[in-house]
This record gives structure tokens, sequence and C-alpha cells, in this order.
């Protein structure tokens, strides 16, 4: 594989399959030593920048326990600041500036692309933890390696993703590093969310299976793992569009009764009421154990970034 | 005693009197120690969160001290990201995604109960830094360490409690504590903020004596300590009834004047004109080094709960 | 020079030339150091409070990413937060209360004045991050360490200072450091915002040659150095002064073109549009630089107030 080292995370098609298999790899090492350690210091004196100009506590969160389990200190701005330090700044001065204080920086921003602008401002190596509708290359990689640990490969699965399709910017990363490996899909979402056509044409292209359906049970009983999402109300214009849908597609006890198997669960949380907490219970219901992998995923990232795996 | 380790720390009644004992002895052997090095690496690589659902910075402040001196980590969630975190989520969802981040979440809620609810939702140690009109049992271990550092024994003591004592949560966990030792309370508050009568009859069936007043003079000269509490603007839904009763009860050089003899003065912070200025350079006046004792005896409870005393 | 152990970092005027040779060689010292290190573990154990009553997330970045390089730990009071914490609390209060946890305060505040009276409120240090239109010195320094940097000297320079020289605290402590060594100055301002007279007069006193100007390209031509400030609109009263003056003072292509001969450009950023971003590739815009000597200026304060160096 490429070396991660000083590099950019900045888009899920960045990574080859031997990228994802080498950040697995590291993320499931210090997994393994963190149950008999305390923390890893491989990055003492290092130092993470987590700029949110708009609010993502868990990630940012996930981030700051991730630097700190490996022995690097954190500087951070909130999504509150944000809008005050600018003065009228632009994003490019912001992140140079921010680089002369910090060795990594993690970028949370409302505008898609605005990463990659970042990435052009500065030397040191960016993280994109979410820009607007565009990518978050980190959750991608955590749900894939949430995937391998709890089904004990990537190969030859059939997936079923289900919610707002379209605007979702998790699936959309998802979806990008799944074409890697021979997986089935199944895109389950009303009408008005669908996953783009030209996502679903070039995954096609890539020789995926996607079936599209708005039959949650007939995916779920086809798939080994189901990847719910939230339909998000705050992309919705028209919230009367909002009202018809948000319903639709839940999973509850009664939809794991009918089930014909047991089937893995995730979801990148936070859940309203698609998952009702009637089956957090249930033992595929993986999406907290996900959060955890989360850190994992992202220690695997910044040591390989600072070079020290 | 019960050994701390793993424990969730809820409510001033969880304490034996040797709990008590316990915890005060590791706060004091900390003070002494941090005076002679710089830091107790105890909680290296481990990591706490802090989660604020209502400002209380000194609460927060003072735990991310007592963390950090003993070398771990600390990841914080404000009172004004608290409420776009949620999204609609649950605190349950909330707590149990923090708990794959850190190790022991510390909590501050408007709701009464919810740190119980947060104990409940995940394996890892809940510390309870107040829930709404609830339970602060850290609070009272700190004015505890500090009427035993001041007075030299917490055994047959007079104590005075001052102000708002109907909604303050300092108070009541306060006396909760107290009830162990064989001390004399008096409760000295203007009628519509009487202690609660459940815990006066409570505390009278523990066999403690208690006298309620509203003549401060009278009760601070029958007291070795007098611990002062801000009525508390915030508690009132009519606030002509705050104007009516604010300037009742205060502490100042006039108050020390006619006092017989010298008394110990406690207040939990932040004042308003309860305890006049002019009054802090008297050697009773232990306010301030009551908040220096927090910091010690949070890094007692947290090396407690992670088993490292 | 007096050792900076234990001592306030208040005002420009507190240090001598000595002082400022002592710190500028730790700095560089530092600075030097870092490049073959992953941090400076000298303050291990020890914790800075960032109290920042307005928002300067730059500062509060920089103070927390120096405090980290050293090894030490941060507690931090946003600006969203500080109008909570008060609940009607003075500072000298807060400050005696946060002293109680940390070990250095560090303070920004609107009120001019404010550091002074945080620094008579309690026994530990106090570093003034900026007190309204009053004092930054930790700025002034940075800004000092940079000029002796890019021009390997501090004497018998020649520096345009430009933009709001009324209400800039900036350019305020810079010129008094100036004042210690034998410089010109060209003041270069509208009339409206010209360097108020009693800082002229004193400057004078001391023996320094000043030029007052509106003309920019003058002073340029005749300096080794020319300071840009940010008109800033939040000092304005009345917005239509504003608007007649911001555009007056700006470096762009077309200015360096016209210049005679090389020139270092600083600013304190954040710029709004009175240095084009084109200028950013000339090998004169030491601007980012800058920003990257504040972490190792601050740096060296804290490890001398600890008495670490």
């Amino acid at each position: 594989m490429a070396s991660l080292k000083g590099k950019d995370i900045l888009h899920g098609n960045q990574f080859s399959k031997k990228d994802i298999d080498a950040i697995l790899k590291v993320a499931s090492e210090f997994e393994k030593e963190l149950k008999k350690k305390d923390g890893l210091p491989l990055l003492k004196g290092k130092i993470i920048a987590t700029l949110f100009y708009e609010p993502s506590t868990r990630t940012r969160l996930s981030f700051e326990a991730a630097m700190q389990r490996l022995g690097g200190g954190v500087i951070s701005m909130g999504s509150v600041e944000s809008s005050s330090v600018a003065k009228g700044e632009t994003l490019a001065d912001t992140i140079r500036t921010v680089s002369q204080y910090a060795d990594v920086i993690v970028l949370r921003h409302p505008r898609t692309g605005s990463a990659r602008e970042a990435a052009d401002a500065t030397p040191i190596p960016v993280i994109n933890a979410g820009d607007g509708a565009g990518q978050h290359p980190t959750q991608a990689l955590l749900d894939v390696y949430t995937i391998h640990k709890e089904l004990g490969s990537l190969k030859n699965l059939t997936i079923s993703l289900v919610g707002d399709l379209k605007n979702g910017r998790t699936v959309h990363a998802l979806v990008e590093l799944l074409s890697l490996f021979q997986s089935k899909l199944y895109f389950v979402s009303p009408g008005l969310l669908r996953m783009p056509e030209e996502i679903t044409a070039n995954l096609k292209g890539k020789g995926m299976k996607i079936v599209e359906t708005e039959d949650m049970m007939e995916a779920a009983n086809a798939s080994h793992l189901i990847y719910m999402t939230r339909i998000q109300k705050e992309r919705f214009a028209d919230l009367s569009e909002y009202e018809k849908v948000k319903g639709s597609f839940i999973i509850d006890q009664t939809f794991l009764n009918k089930l014909k198997k047991k089937i893995t669960i995730l979801h990148p949380l936070p859940r309203v009421d698609e998952i009702h907490p009637d089956v957090d219970t249930y033992s595929g219901a993986a999406y907290f154990r996900q959060m955890r992998n989360g850190v994992f995923v992202r220690m695997a990232l910044l040591a390989m970034i600072f070079g020290k795996r």
C-alpha cells in the first residue's frame, strides 16, 4: 500500500483494497493492545486541532479520545466559536493559521469540498470529518471495520442500506469502500430519497450487484447486514415531505420476529425512531460496538499519518 | 469499606462512614503529595468524559483539573453543544455512545434522577455532578473534607446551614453525609425556603439534633461552622419572592464584629452578596480553600474508581 | 534580567531589554529543539486555565498548543460559558476560584485593566491575553521575536505600522517594546485612526524617531518591515466612518510591484482585505510564520514563569 504518512484523509475513494486491509489491521491491533494496556503513547508531544464548523460532538469526541489514547494532545475550536473566530476570515486563512499550532487538522464543515480546500491551503495533513453533503471517510472506514469484525470478512456479503440514501454522506462513502469487495447491495429507501443515480451507475460499472427496493423485509431477509440511517430533517426544504417518509423504515421487535434469520444491524447514530430501543439487546445489534470501533480506526489513521505504523 | 472500583457516584447516601473516612484519607494524601510533586500520573491513558447539559464551569474545570493532575485525559461536551448533539437523541443513547470513547462519565444534567438513568444505561462508572434539584455528591464530599480539615474532626460539631435550604441540592447532599456523624445542625432560612420536611424528619430519625430558625446570629454563635448558600434566582417562579428574601442572610464585617467567637465560613460559590468581600481576609473564611479541596477530593474519587487507591 | 518565575505578564512595559533578549533566546532554543523532538515535557503535571471572556480562538489555541507541547495540561472556559459561569460573580471571585484548580491563568477580557485586576486577586501568575483596548503583551513579544528572526536584529530598524493605530492594542504593545531598541517608526493611518498622542509623545521622549503619514508607499520604501493591522469594524460606533477608511490601506500585487525593494510583511491576523491573498507567496510575507512563532514565544514564557528556564 501507499503509506499514509503525511497524507490527507479526504474521500473514501482514495483508499485501495490494500490500504483498507492495512488500516483494519492496525485498528484491530490497537483494539487488542488497549485491552491489555492503559493507552498507547505513540504520539506524545504531537497535537491535533479539531475544527468543527457545525456541531458533531460525537465525531469530535471520538477523534479527541483516539488522539489522547495515543498520548497526544488536542486543541479544539467549537462550532459556536467558529463563527466568531472568522471575523470575515477565509477558511484557507484559518486553516493556515491553525497549521502553525497543530500537526494534523480534523475538519468538519457544512460546505461540500471544504476539506479539499483546506488540504490545498496547508502542508500538514487534513482529515475530513464530514463536509456538508460530501464525504465522511473515517465514518466509512469504521463502518467497514465493524462489518469485517462482526461478519469475519468483507467478501461475498449482501448488505442492505436503509433510509435517506439521497442525502446521506455516510452511505455514499460506505458504498465507495464496499465497491472494492464483491458485495451485493440492497438500496432501501422511499422514492424521494433514492441513492443518486450517478453513484448507482458507478457501482454497477464496477461490477456490484445493486437491488433498489422499498421493501425492507425482503432486503433484510436476503442480507447478512442491514445499515440503517436516520432520515435527516435538516436536509428537507419542505417539512411535510419529511413527515411523509420518516416513519417508513423502522426496525423494532415486530420486525425482528418476522425476520427469517439473525441479521447484524449497524447505524451511524444518533437514531431517532428508526431503531426501537427494544432492539438494543438483540445480539445482532452492533451499533454501539460500531461507535467504539470508531476510536480504534481513528487511532489507526492518526498513528499511520504520523508514520508510527 | 466497599471498594469504589468501577462504582457509580450518584448520591450522598451511598457512602458509609468508613467510605467517607477512606475518601478523605486518600484526598489528604494526594493534597500532601501534590505539594512535593508535579502531578501524580496514576491514570495515564485513561479518559473521562465531562457531559454538561447545563452550565457549571466551576465543577467541570475542577473535575478536568483533577483528572489531568492524575495524568489522565479529558473529552468534554459543553452545555451549548448538548442541545445540538442530541438531534432528538435520548440521554441513554448519548451516554451509551460516550461510554465507547471514555472510561468514566461525569454528568451534569438539569433533570432530577438523570444521573441514575445514565448509570443504568452504561456499564462504565457515572459520576453525578449535579442532577437538577437532586444530588451533587462530590460537592458534599468536598464540603465534608473541608469541614474535617478546618475543624480537625467531623464529630460533635455544631454547624449552621444558611440560605435557600429548600432548593439547594448542595445542602441536601451535605446533611446526608453529616448525619453519619454526631453533629447538631441549625437550619437558617426564610420561611419560604425551609429545608424540606422529609429531609428534616429523616435526619431527626437518625438522632440528629436540628434547630430551625431565621436568626442567623443566634445560630452562628452556637456553631463551629457556618455554611452559606446563595439564594438562587433561577429557582424562583415569582421574581418578587426572590427580591423579598435575597438580602436577608448576609455575612459582612458588621456581622463578624458582633459574633462572640471565631467561626469557620464555607460557601459552595459563586456568591452574589451573601458574603461581603470584606470577609475574605477573615481567618475563618475558608470558601476558596474549599474550592481547592474539591480537586483533591475528585482526584481521590477518580483514583479509587479506577482501582488505583 | 529579573527572573520571570512566578511573575504576571500584564503589560509590554514590564520588560527590560534584557528580559526580551532572554525570552527571545529561550523561544529560539525551543523552536530548534521542537524540530528534533516530539515535545519538550518540562511542565508535566502542571495546568494552565484559559479564561476567555471574549472570543479569540487564535490566541487561545496558541496558548493551549504551547502548554501541551511542554507536556502540561489545560482547562478552558470559553467565551460562551463566561456569561453563565458568572451568575453575577465578580471577576475577582472567578479568578480566585480558578486559581484553586490551575497553576497559571491566561485571561482574555473585554475590559481594559481587567488583567491587572485579576492579578491582584490571586497569588498565581496571570498572563494578559488581551484586555479590551488595553494590552496584549504576548502578541507584542511574538511580533518582536518574528522581527528579530526575519531581519536578524532589533537594532537600527525602520518599521512602518499601518492601519487602525488608534484602537489597535497590538500596535500599542509592540511600539512599547520597540522603544527599547533604536528603531525609527512610520505611523501610517487615516487621520481618524492616528496613534494616540500620549503614546507618540512618550515614544519621542524615549528618543524614537516617529514619522506620521497617510502615504503607505512612502513609508514602505523607507522601511525594512511593514506591520499591517486590520481596521476593526467592532471598534466603530459609526459604521459609515468604517466604510470610509476600510479600503484605504491595502497591500496587493500592484503595491508590491511599485515597491523599490523587498520588504518583510507582518500582520497579527485575521486579515480581511488589507493584504490580498496574492501576496502570500511573496518571500517577505511572514504573517503565517509569525503565528507559528507565537507558540514558541508562549512556550518560553510559560517555561520561564514555571521556573523551568
